[in-house]
C-alpha cells in the first residue's frame, strides 16, 4: 500500500507526515494542541524604559527561570542601562539592547538628483558576504563613475475604510467627499507640520468606499504621520457628510503598509527612485571577474526565474541591502516586507553593461522613528545626510545601494563564484 | 495652459515635477547626474573583525572627514571592540555594532506539536506601540488557553537553472535528472550532515530547465546549507549527464529566496505554520476593548482591502512582529520579505472568535546565521528553545506571536484606537 | 532505482516522461522536432470577404486534401454565403461562419444607473449548465426586487512607451509631456469624434518612459478607437518636443490589453461596474435549495481558495457567462482575459443575503467590433439597448448577469449539487 | 472650491463624477437603484432543444415585446432549426444560434513532439486584423522550417475542500487520505473510462483541508470529467474517514478552474506546452518588414510593461489567437481566462532571432464538449487531429497559432505598424 501512496502524493507530503505522526505519537503530545486554563505568570509591561525598569524586568524573568544573568548582562549591559531613557517612545517593555554587527560599504559615488558625493554606507546584518559583495558592486560602480539616481515619485498612502448600508450611499459620500476636499485636505494638514496630502482617489467596492490618501512627508519616513493626518480627515468627513457611514476605519488594510503588494509595485509608496550605471568592459572583467555577455545570459534567465516564481516586479535580492542598511540607520525594518519590490533591468549599451534599479517603495527618514537613538544616529551621521531633501537623497543612496548588491550577485551567478563566496565567508567562523 | 494641465495629470505627479524642476536648475544640479571621474579616496575593506581592524577602519573614515569621534565611541564601543572577534564570520568591514532596543513580550501560551509552553520572546524594533500591541495580543491568546500551533510542511528552496540550445535537449537532460535522481541527492547531501533533499521537480520554459530542490535543514534556517548543497547537486549533472548545458546556475531566481513571490505563498518555503486560537467574548471585550462584532466586521474590510491591494494572501502586518523577533534571534531580517505573507482568518464560533494565521515561508533557526551572536544568543536563549525539533518549536512561536500581532491591529481598527495608540506611544517622546 | 526515482520526483512529472519517452522512440520521432524546409502549399489569403472568396479558398483548402466538402457545406452554408459581405471588416481569410448554440436567460430585473428593466439575455456557449445555472441565479435576484448597479468608473487604457538614451532625458521628456498635455489631448482626440482623453500618468522606469492614457470611448468598446488616439498623440509628441526618444511604440504592453494584470484589476480598464442584491431567506430556500448560512459558509471557503491559488480579487467564474454574452453580442471575447477578473461578496444581513460583485474591467459596446454582425446584432437587440449610455447600460447587464451566475455556483456548492448538475446535463447527449 | 478639488482628486474621478450626477438627478433615476417588487412576465426555460421548443421561445420574447421577428430569423435560421436537436446538452434555453465568422490560418508548419505537418487553423472572431496578423506570422515561421513544439506536462486540477473543527482533525483527515489514497484513486477513477488521477497533494490552512487532484484526461478537455471524479473521491472520504469533516465542497475554489491564477501559471493546468522558432534575419526582413534588433529592442520594453503592469508571466495577446481558435473549434471559450497566460521570450542566436512562448494553462480536447456540434466539428476537421494523442497535438497547434500572434504583434509594434494595420482593416468597413 506504502509504494501506492508514494506514487501519487508528492514524497515532502509523505516525509513531513512521517515525522509528525511519529512526533504526534509520543510523550502525550496527542492532546497537547487543546487549550489550557492553567495559571500563567503575571507580567506587568513598562511604557517608558530606565536603568531601573529594565533592572526589574530582568528580575522578574529571572524569578520565573527565564533567564540567566548571562542573558541580562549581555542585553542589558551598561552602557544600555546608562542610556535607557534614550529609547523611552521607541519601544516598551524594554529588556536591554540586541547589538547587530555593522559593515560599511563604501566609498559608492552617487551622482544623483538629491544626493551627491562618495559615500561610506553602514549595513547592520548577520549574513556573511553581504557586506564584502555589496562592496564589490559599489566599487565596479564607483569606477564607472558613479550611479546616476532620481527620485521619481514621492507619496506615503493610507487608505481609511467607510462602510455604508449599500452602493448608493457609498456613491453619495464619494460625490461629497470630492466636492469636499479641500476642507478634508485642511484637516488632514492641521494635525502635522511636514505631512501635505497631495492625491486623494476613492475606490468603491459596493457599498465600501476607501480612500486613497497619499501624503509627501517631509524628511520623516512618515508613517505615524500619515495616520494621524488620515484620522484627522476621516473623523472630518464622517461629522460633516450628511451620508453616514455604518462604519468607518482609518486604514482599510489597501494602502501596502508593511506588505509587498502589487498597490505599491504599480503605484509607489513612500519614495520611488530609480538608479543606474554603465560598467565598462574592462571593469567588469577586473572588478566582478566575468564579462558583460555572461552577464545578461544570467541577466535573462533571473529574469524568467523571477516571472514564474510570481514576484512583484523582478530583481534578485534588494531585501538583503535593505534590511541590513534599514536596521543599521534606524529605519522600520518591517517596511523591507513592502520595499524589497523593483525592476532591474540589465541591457548592453555601446560603452559597456547599463545596469538599473527603480524601486517604488523605499521608505526612509533622516528625521523620526528609529533614527534619533544613538547608534543609529551615528551610523545615519555616517551617510551625512540631514536638513531639507535629506530623505529624498537618502532614498537615492538607498537604491544605488540595491544596485551594488543587484550587480555583484549577477556577477557571482554569471561567474559560478556564488556558492564558493557564500562557503568561504560564512563557514571560516 | 496650467488648468489645462491640471485636468488630466494627476495631482501628485504635478507636484513632484514642480519641486524636481526646482531643484534641477538650481546649484548647476543640470550636470551632475552624469558620471565623474574625480579619484576616490581608496578603502580597504576587512574580512575578520577585531578590535584593530575595526579601529583601523575608523581611522580611514575620520580621515576623510566622514566620521566624528562620537559616532566612533556609539558604534565602536568598548563591549564591541572587546568582543569583535566573535562577529568574524558574520560581517566584513565591520566598524561597531548599532544597539537595537529590544522590548518582551509575554507570557504568551503556545500549545502546539512542536512548542509547549509560555513564552517570553524578544522584540528588537524602534516603533513605538508594536511591543505593547503585541503583548496585548499576547495576553489575549494567553487567557483564552493558549495558541494552537502546527509546522504543516518544511523546505527551502533552490533552482539551478541550466540552458540548453534547444527545448529538446532541455528535455533530455530532464530525463536524465529524473532517471539519476538517486546520485543526484546523494551529491547533494554529502555535503551537509543535516540537509536532506526531499523533492526535486522541474520546470522548462523552451530551452531552459529549473530543479527546484527542496531540503529539509534540520535546527538551522539553512540558505548557506542548501546552496552549497545544490551547487554539488547541479556539478554532478553536468559532470555526468551526456546533454551538456551552454550554462548553468546554482540560482535561477525562481526560488523565491529573499522575496515575497507567489511560489512560496503557494508551496511555501522554510517552515509553513499555522497558529489558532478561539477568543472568548469577555475576553475580547476585557482585553481588547471591542467586541467580536466588531472585529468580524472589520475583519471583512480588511480581507477585501488586501484583494484590493493585491498582496499574496491576505494579512495586516505580520512583518512588524516578524523583523522585531528576526533581529532579535540573529535570524537573516532580510527574510522577512518572503516571510511576511500568508492567510488571517477571522470566524464565529459557537465559544467565540476564532482567529488563525498561516505562514508558509517561515525562516528560522536555533543555530547558524547569527543566532551564535552574543546578544543574539542571549535573546533567543530567552525563548527558551534548543536541540532536536527547537527550529520547528521557533517557528510555531513565531506564527503564534504574529497571531497576536494581527489580533490585536483587528482590534484597535475596530475599537477605533489604532490612531490613537500610536500617537500616544510614538509621540511622547 | 525506479522505487528511488519515486520518492523525491513528483508522480504526474515521471508519468508525463514515462508517456514522452515512449513516444519519443517510435517512428523517427527524435528528429522530427527539428525545422524543415520542405516546400509548403501555397496559400493566398483574403481581406474581404464575398461568396466567391469563401468559396475560392474552400477549392484550396479540399485540393490540399485538408477539407471535405460536408465541412464546407457546414461552414459555409448558404446563407452564409448570402451575406459573406457583411463580415468584410472584421475577420480575413473568411471561410464561412460557426454557429454557435444561443440560450436565453431572464428575465433579470436590473435596477441600475444605466440600465433598468427585466431583461432576456442571450448566451453563445456549448457548455451545458451554464445557462440553466445563470437562469436559476436570475430568477432568484428578480424574485428579490432586482439587481442594482452602478457603473463606478469609466477609461480604457493605451500606454505608449518611449526609449531615451538615460534617466535624465526621460525625466526631461516627461515634465516637457506635462506641460504640453493639452496640445497632446487635442491630437489625441483629432482622430475620433467619441473618443476622450480624461487622464494621462506617466510612468518612468529609468530610461524608459509610459504614458497611462485612459479615454472614456462613447458607445464603443473602444479597443481600436484608443490606439488610433494614442498613436496620434505619440506622433505629435516625439515630433514637438526637443527631447527626442530612440525610440517609441503606441503600446508598451503595460495597459492590460487583452490580459489579466493587477493594473486592471486596481485601476480598472473599460468600466468598473458594482451589482449587488439581497436575497431573502426564503428565495434562498425555495429557488437556490440551499439556505444563507451554507452559502455564507461556501463562500469563506472560496475566498481562502481564491487567496490560496491567487486569483485577481476572488470570484467564481465570471468568464463563464462573460465569454457567452460577449460571443452572442459580438464583444471583441478576447476581453474576457481581463474581464475575468473582481471581487464577489456574499454578507449576511438583517433582511437576508447580500451578493455583490464588482468587476473592473468590462468592455463592452453597443456600436462597432461585432456588434454590427447579422447574428451578433440580433442578440444584441434582444438586450434592448441602444442608443447614449447603453454602453453603460450593457455593462450594468454584464455584472449582473455574472452576479446571477455566482450566486447559482455558490448555491450549488453550498448545497452540493454542483457534480450532480453537470453530470445530468452534460451527460445526457 | 472646483479648482482646489482639481488639485488632488484625478480628473477621470471627477469626469466619472459630474457625468453621474447629471444621469441621478434627472427622470427620477434617484429612487430607481431600488428593489422593486413589480411583477414580472414568467419565463419557462428547456433543457432540450428542438425546433418546436426555439420557435416557442421565441413565441413568448416576441409576445413580451423583447424580440423581432428579424431577430428570430437571424439567430433561429432554418437550418439551426433543422439541426436543433443536435445542440441538446450543450445549451439550455435555445433560441438559436449566432454565426461567428471564420477565417483560416496557415498553411502553418509544427514540428511537434505529437503534432506534425503543415495545419490550416480555423479562427472564429470579429476583430479585424487578427486573421491577417496570425497568418503572417504563421508564414514567418513556415518559412523558417516551422514550429517546434512539445506538451511539458498535463493534469487538471480539482480542489476539493473540507472544513474541520480543528487543525488537529484537519491534519489527521489528510494522514488519514494519504493513507488510503489508493483507494481513493480507485474511487475516482471509477467514473470515467479515461480521466487519471495522477497526482494528490493536501494543502492545510487550519482548520480546512484542500487537496489537490491532477488528473489525465484522455483526448477531452476534461472539466466535467474530473468533476464528476473528484465528488467521487471526496464522497470516499467522508464516507471511509473517522475523522469527518462538517462541511465538504467538490471545489473549493483553489483550482484556477476558469481564473488567471499564480497556480496555473507555476504548476499548470490542462496543457503545459512550450513552442519555438528561429526567424533567419531575411524573413524577419521580407515577412514582418523588421528587422531583429527592432524586435528585440521591442521586446525588452513589453516585458517591462508586462512587469510593471502586473501580468501573470509575459506575452502581449495569447488571448487573441486563444479566444478565436477556441469558438472555432468547440472548446470552452471561457478557459480563455485560464489560458492566456503565460512566457514569450525573444533572443538572438546566432542563425537568427529565437522567439518562444511557454503556455501551462491550454485546455483543449479532440472529443467532448461543443467539438460534436456541426460546424465546429466542421472546423475542427480542418485542422486534422483525431485518435490517441490529438488533444495534446491540438495543445501543441494552439500554442504554435499563439507564437505566431506574439511574433506578428512584437513586430508590427518595432515596425510602427501597429496603430495603421488596424486602422486599416477595421476601419475599411
Amino acid at each position: 500500500m506504502l509504494e501506492v501512496t508514494v506514487v501519487i502524493v508528492p514524497n515532502h507530503v509523505l516525509d513531513m507526515l512521517k515525522r509528525v505522526r511519529a512526533l504526534y505519537f509520543q510523550d502525550g503530545r496527542e492532546s497537547r494542541m487543546l487549550p489550557s486554563d492553567a495559571a500563567h505568570a503575571p507580567f506587568r509591561g513598562t511604557q517608558s524604559a530606565s536603568s531601573a525598569s529594565i533592572t526589574s524586568l530582568w528580575t522578574v524573568l529571572r524569578g520565573q527561570g527565564k533567564a540567566s544573568e548571562l542573558s541580562e548582562a549581555l542585553l542589558a549591559d551598561a552602557e544600555t542601562l546608562a542610556n535607557a531613557e534614550a529609547y523611552s517612545g521607541n519601544i516598551e517593555n524594554m529588556i536591554g539592547t540586541v547589538k547587530v554587527p555593522v559593515g560599511v560599504v563604501g566609498p559608492l559615488r552617487v551622482r544623483g538628483l538629491h544626493a551627491d558625493g562618495d559615500f561610506h554606507l553602514p549595513l547592520a546584518t548577520t549574513e556573511a558576504a553581504l557586506v564584502a559583495s555589496s562592496a564589490r558592486g559599489a566599487l565596479a560602480a564607483t569606477r564607472a563613475g558613479g550611479i546616476s539616481t532620481a527620485v521619481l515619485y514621492e507619496g506615503v498612502l493610507r487608505s481609511p475604510a467607510f462602510v455604508f448600508d449599500s452602493l448608493l450611499s457609498a456613491g453619495r459620500f464619494v460625490d461629497w467627499v470630492v466636492s469636499n476636499v479641500e476642507q478634508l485636505k485642511k484637516a488632514a494638514e492641521a494635525t502635522t507640520s511636514h505631512g501635505r496630502l497631495v492625491s486623494l482617489e476613492p475606490v468603491i467596492d459596493n457599498n465600501i468606499a476607501f480612500l486613497l490618501c497619499r501624503f509627501t512627508t517631509g524628511e520623516a519616513a512618515g508613517q505615524n504621520m500619515v495616520t494621524i493626518a488620515t484620522d484627522a480627515l476621516g473623523k472630518k468627513a464622517v461629522a460633516e457628510c450628511p451620508i453616514k457611514p455604518q462604519r468607518w476605519y482609518v486604514e482599510g488594510n489597501f494602502s501596502g503598509d508593511k506588505k509587498a503588494t502589487s498597490l505599491g509595485t504599480l503605484t509607489g509608496r513612500g519614495r520611488k527612485v530609480s538608479a543606474s550605471v554603465v560598467l565598462p568592459g574592462e571593469i567588469v572583467q577586473k572588478v566582478l571577474r566575468t564579462d558583460i555577455d555572461a552577464m545578461l545570459d544570467y541577466s535573462r534567465v533571473a529574469g524568467l526565474g523571477a516571472l514564474l516564481s510570481g514576484q512583484f516586479g523582478a530583481q534578485a535580492h534588494y531585501a538583503n541591502a535593505l534590511a541590513a542598511f534599514y536596521i543599521a540607520t534606524g529605519q522600520d525594518a518591517a517596511c523591507v516586507a513592502e520595499s524589497a519590490v523593483g525592476f532591474t533591468r540589465l541591457e548592453r549599451r555601446e560603452d559597456g553593461l547599463f545596469c538599473s534599479v527603480t524601486m517604488p517603495n523605499i521608505l526612509v527618514g533622516t528625521v523620526g522613528g528609529g533614527t534619533r537613538l544613538p547608534s543609529q544616529h551615528a551610523a545615519l551621521s555616517l551617510v551625512g545626510l540631514e536638513g531639507p531633501e535629506s530623505a529624498a537623497a537618502l532614498a537615492e543612496v538607498t537604491a544605488a545601494l540595491c544596485l551594488c548588491g543587484e550587480i555583484s550577485i549577477v556577477a557571482a551567478m554569471a561567474a559560478g563564484h556564488f556558492a564558493s563566496a557564500h562557503h568561504k565567508l560564512a563557514r571560516k567562523r
